[in-house]
């Protein structure tokens, strides 16, 4: 065991802490990865606040991990010390249903271990990223191409793939006109993923504050949702539509923007139950699904694909004690477009 | 114009009642069609009694229509006087939209011609299948393959397309597990349709009281939905649920049956909008989708598939005077599994 610094929610209602945290030793199979960024995503903050049930105080946040290895197990032979690497939003899986063998660990039948607020195979919660250090089992890190700065890696590991599997599994590419709805840390990536693949990227998102933002990410079209006009206009036009929101919307309305065979594919997390009228995907044979991150494999082709085309997340680095901070800002959606804190900061 | 025999609703209040209809002439492109069988489909019902809403009285129902060229116009090239022939749910679109130029005309950017209760390129309100004739362009005719009856084969003309296109669609076959919703006139078609294209085939009907036929039409398991046990022992098992009910069911419980990539469809129309958890199309990547009919083209291939594997609707022949009764029948599901009107018996 080793006793690394961390930053952690003490419960529920109380503001991140600095604090320490036990890390397991390095096994036959583990990487101990010096962690140089994290990512903050909104999904640490509805989790360290209890607002998705069943949290594990005090709580480490954390999926979005990038750094270098530090140690590794006797057995490991993808990583060596000195590697770049990169640590997403699961640690382990049962890696023996027929999701984890076809590496969709993602939706590993038996629930997938999060890199946070889960119990490991020891039996131990796991704590994520806000952190100096991390031990995990060399099958679920990733390598980070030298093409990119670890900085703005970190936050591809969960909002990276989040946008890149479904973009990817719904066939976004030349010829196709796809819709990011939301331009948030989840959308910015998704326009630029989805403009790398080559597809015609459209923004919808609330008000055109951003438009010029949008355009320069990627999109080349750009229109408000609080104007009624925009649904008339874009009515039955598009291939595949990716709503990174998480507010409740009239998802009939968009359905309605989606040709013969269209997808709406959810990946932000609306709380309530959304309101489907079945005319919505009756006519034109649409579609409305749903994509949760990504596996292993999926989540390094994702990594290779923005080094190739060098994309890397918007991002503003942050020291640890401005946490706190940055978290309110994120529920205030006043972040262009990722706040990344520098693990260096949380030492002293 | 001709004038024919017709069964009409008068009012959304008051039962059908024999009358007559006007066609139009015979023009250059059409075919003057002698009806041997209407199908009674649910929808007819729905319409006539005004429950979806802007129905136009009297009103002649009717989308499952077989019977026999008795004139064609003189540039028509595709039947000939004696041919066997069908007409389903539309009898125009306006053919130049992509959908139309597809091949998908059901989903026609401008809306299909219902083939009643709609209005023609004439002008004039169009009138169905619970009549002696009827006068259609050829390009929205249907060819009745010789093996198939044409008291069976109405049917197929809406409940069996209604299930062919969905499962053709999403690629059931060999390896693939299907699950039916209901059985009933459309449940029925796609049991059979489905073990036809030699999928795995399960039932999922209120209770079990028409197991032994499921089985026999082609199913290979059964189930109660009304067994909250169902839920558990089929959860994550099914590529596509074909759900044919038009009742308000819980949603995300059928969701939660499909396995990675799974689908569900709806062709039944539940009234009210559907309450969709989010969680329940992002765990697995599932899809909640609808489709409406199918095409003219794919509604040939559908009659040919049937011709090819003997498949015809389960049907019980009514006379026209029994029609009032036979809806009855249907509002109750006291009916396995299609009514078919012989149209000989509206002539007295």
């Amino acid at each position: 065991m080793r006793t690394v610094h961390a930053y952690a929610a003490p419960s529920a209602t109380e503001p991140l802490a600095p604090t320490t945290v036990e890390r397991r030793d390095v096994g036959p199979h583990d990487v101990l990865i010096g962690i140089k960024y994290a990512g903050i995503c909104h999904s640490d903050i509805h989790t360290a606040r209890g607002e998705w049930g069943g949290a594990l105080y005090p709580l480490v946040p954390g999926h979005e991990i990038a750094g270098v290895v530090e140690e590794v197990g006797p057995e490991v032979t993808r990583y060596a010390v000195g590697d770049r690497v990169g640590v997403g939003c699961f640690v382990d899986s049962c890696r023996e249903c027929a999701n984890c063998r076809a590496g969709e660990e993602q939706y590993c039948d038996r629930g997938e271990t999060g890199t946070y607020n889960a119990v490991g195979r020891d039996g131990r919660p796991t704590a994520g990223g806000y952190s100096t250090h991390i031990v995990v089992d060399e099958n679920y890190v990733l390598r980070i191409p030298d093409a990119l700065e670890l900085d703005v890696a970190a936050p591809l590991l969960c909002a990276g793939i989040t946008l890149y599997s479904p973009l990817s599994h719904w066939g976004a590419g030349p010829g196709k006109k796809v819709a990011v709805v939301g331009l948030g840390g989840l959308g910015h990536m998704g326009v630029k993923i989805a403009a790398a693949m080559g597809a015609e990227v459209t923004v919808l998102s609330q008000s055109l504050k951003k438009q010029e933002d949008g355009l320069r990410l990627g999109a080349q079209h750009y229109h408000a949702t609080s104007d009624p006009a925009t649904f008339e206009q874009l009515r039955n036009s598009f291939d595949l539509i990716v709503s990174t929101v998480s507010a409740n919307v009239d998802i009939n309305a968009y359905l309605g923007l989606l040709k013969v065979n269209g997808t709406l594919v959810l990946v932000g997390l609306p709380e309530n139950p959304i309101p489907v009228a079945a005319f919505s995907v009756v006519q034109n044979r649409r579609s409305l699904a749903g994509s949760k991150i990504g596996g292993i494999r999926e989540t390094q082709e994702m990594l290779e694909f923005c080094a190739e085309h060098g994309l890397g997340a918007e991002i503003e680095v942050i020291d640890a004690s401005q946490v706190n901070e940055a978290w309110e800002r994120v529920i205030a959606s006043d972040v262009r477009y990722r706040f990344v804190i520098d693990t260096a900061t949380l030492q002293g």
